[in-house]
């Protein structure tokens, strides 16, 4: 069986050596042995460690019956959620589907995202779309009042129970939430909707391989058990690539690489890289620490992030993702004016052209001083991306450990809803009322 | 008539006081006068500085009337182009359009982008989804032989004749490129294609405001006249807002902020940040120097970048831009049992919760000791999109010019395309070739 593969070779030779490395060697073992243990900071959130192992067949087969009742019965599917409840799906979905998905006739429904902002134009916008047709709800949320998804869910269940009756609606609308306490575990009681749990000892960013991220891709057609499978196979194929890549990281930040650059060169990666964003970013910036997680799509973003990249400051590295190969055939024709002079990669495919341009990038960028790790994927499908996404969880814990943080909690993400409370005069937040009002 | 407007206040008190940016104002007034007397570094690209008063009512409608040919005939139109022949137009398109627009019918043609990156799956979907359908190909190039918008032209062009007849596609062929020389200038002459100019001495980045992106936005079905009569009240407006914007963002640079955060709380503004990394990044990013370009979308990614700007490294500031007001108008309703707790909100806009978020936001990372400066537009509409873009262009030149580099040029961007074209064989690049062959 294939697998990815992670090639630090390309990061050595300018700011770091193979022996700073090296040197992380032990560090990165203690943080491998602080999870697996399960006595560092933030254990109770080490339920995706091995997630992937006990998932078993009856619980996929019930996701993939529940999402087979949505794609059956429904034109669209919205899948409301935030952060974590949102970014594994979106970016699982998005790296398995044709780029030109949204504009073309499929055989299911097509997924669409709310409750990831408070637009007023994108609510009503996606209101307007789903007007008059049947669509199903994934309402994803842990206490059912986090501001963003609840106000898009009264919104979408209003509409839904309206148009296609309370009886439809209460089939279709999939809650997924706390086992047992909350606002929405509560309404989905009441008004009898299919449920599954997000487990306490899994945090949002950590989710996707829980029903939070599977539903709502097995509602877009996609392979849910290979997805695990691909999970499974890193989960229990040696720590290797983690230490590797956790390694090299705090290696290159330690020498002053400040900046993670994640780049691809297949546009469909582009919200996988949302994903990691939020992984990281996170998990590690805490304490006045952690590396900047930023993103480029290649070759896109030669032609803008490009000219930084290669001669700007020098305090960034870049991990660049590569699928070895393309599901589609394309040959670039011969002409016989050859007025733009293509005729010399004529007969290539044009994925032969990208791997010459991504070659000549990686050997362009650490020549000016940016160092390059490599992950490389056989190809975009379930279980490769299973496997890429459990090999960022892991490495993840593993970084944070060795950078000394707590990697499973996010104190910072508390400041804004505080002030947003206060500003909007929620009950109990009488005294934020006011202090904020003075500061204003 | 209402403006954008930029204000500083909450880039003080930190990092930065008011009496640092008032010291760079002698530094930029002269950087302005450099750019107004033309006697700086890249002063061959001063063409998009008093671009927008030049543009003629004849030139617009000139424009206007090709568009509508296309919008007449065609169910897709694709533009082909990168980096500056790229990012103006979609920035601009998706700023204006619903969010859904994609899966909605349109008075008009789909515009979707191609030659933009080298993805084979990503062509070859295009492809199928043309495919059987009328369409017509923007096709964006000075040179006509840059390698990405070569090939996606090679392949659609055929594609096109083949489909459509040779008739059909010499008459829906637009071609925007060098006024006299170039492979592109060459093949529209021999098949009698539409042509548009593409100044000399306007950079790729600096190019929205000519036909490069005037074409494809007018197809989209927007006010191009509007959009230039925008840029046009900031060009003769007096350089108050983008001394302002230039100022301080160098003095929080000068102060250990290397990170520029450019942040929205409207989803539609993502890709006008793709286009604003485009423009400071390949502006600033030489030398060794240069403030790094980030984006995020808010409210969505405080669930994910949320927690590193607000407790990450402290070498970090942001640049906000709010909208003012929404198009569309969507309460929040009340419910009886409010299990969710938002009846405290219901009677709201969803958009005055969006105004709270951001307020909040605000206060809390200026806490959290992230500076910010705010640029306020009154509405997503033509005239203030067009009048951001001067902006920001302005500014950069300012910025720049205040950073001691030329903000015109971009020598970086080759560094990849000659490793490319020597791993491809490119004739002419023989020693290349085997040069880069040794390395590998």
């Amino acid at each position: 069986m294939s697998k990815i593969a992670i090639n630090n070779s390309t990061a050595f030779g300018g700011a770091i050596s193979q022996a700073d490395v090296d040197n992380l060697r032990s560090k990165a073992l203690a943080a491998a042995a602080t999870l697996e243990n399960g006595d560092g900071a933030g254990n109770d959130f080490l339920g995706w460690l091995h997630l992937p192992s006990s998932i078993t067949r009856d619980e996929l087969n019930e996701l993939q019956a529940t999402a087979d009742k949505l794609r059956r019965d429904c034109e669209y599917v919205v899948a409301i959620g935030i952060g974590g409840s949102y970014l594994g799906a979106k970016a699982v979905i998005d790296a398995l589907s044709d780029s030109f998905a949204a504009y073309k006739k499929s055989n299911g429904p097509k997924v669409l995202f709310a409750g990831n902002n408070i637009g007023e134009d994108y609510i009503h916008e996606l209101m307007g779309l789903v007007d008059g047709h049947p669509f199903g709800i994934i309402v994803i949320s842990k206490s059912g009042t986090t501001t963003e998804p609840a106000i898009a869910f009264r919104l979408l269940k209003e509409q839904l129970e309206r148009q296609q009756g309370r009886k439809f609606a209460s089939g279709h609308i999939i809650a997924i939430t706390d086992a047992a306490r909350g606002a929405l575990r509560g309404l989905a009681t009441q008004e009898g909707y299919t449920t599954y749990v997000i487990p306490d000892n899994v945090g949002g960013r950590f989710s996707v391989l829980t029903p939070v991220g599977l539903l709502p891709i097995a509602v877009a057609g996609f392979d849910i058990a290979e997805l695990v499978a691909g999970a499974v196979d890193i989960e229990q194929g040696g720590d290797e690539p983690m230490l590797c890549y956790a390694q090299t990281r705090n290696a290159l930040y330690q020498a002053g690489k400040k900046v993670e650059i994640l780049a691809n060169f297949c546009p469909r990666l582009h919200n996988l890289a949302e994903w990691w964003k939020q992984l990281y970013g996170e998990s590690e910036g805490k304490d006045g620490k952690g590396i900047f997680p930023a993103s480029v799509d290649f070759t896109t973003d030669l032609h803008s992030m490009g000219q930084w990249i290669q001669d700007g400051e020098r305090t960034i590295f870049e991990t660049v993702i590569t699928v070895e190969s393309q599901s589609a055939k394309v040959v670039i024709p011969s002409d016989d004016d050859d007025l733009d002079g293509l005729n010399y990669i004529a007969g290539k495919r044009v994925d032969q052209v990208n791997k010459m341009a991504e070659l000549g990038t990686r050997l362009a960028h650490v020549d000016g001083g940016v160092p390059n790790i490599v992950i490389s994927l056989p190809a975009l499908k379930e279980r490769y991306i299973g496997q890429l996404i459990y090999f960022f969880e892991k490495a993840c814990g593993i970084s944070g450990y060795m950078l000394g943080v707590n990697p499973f909690n996010q104190p910072g993400v508390e400041a804004y809803k505080k002030n947003m409370f206060a500003l909007l005069g929620k009950p109990g937040y009488e005294e934020a009322t006011r202090a904020i009002q003075a500061r204003l």
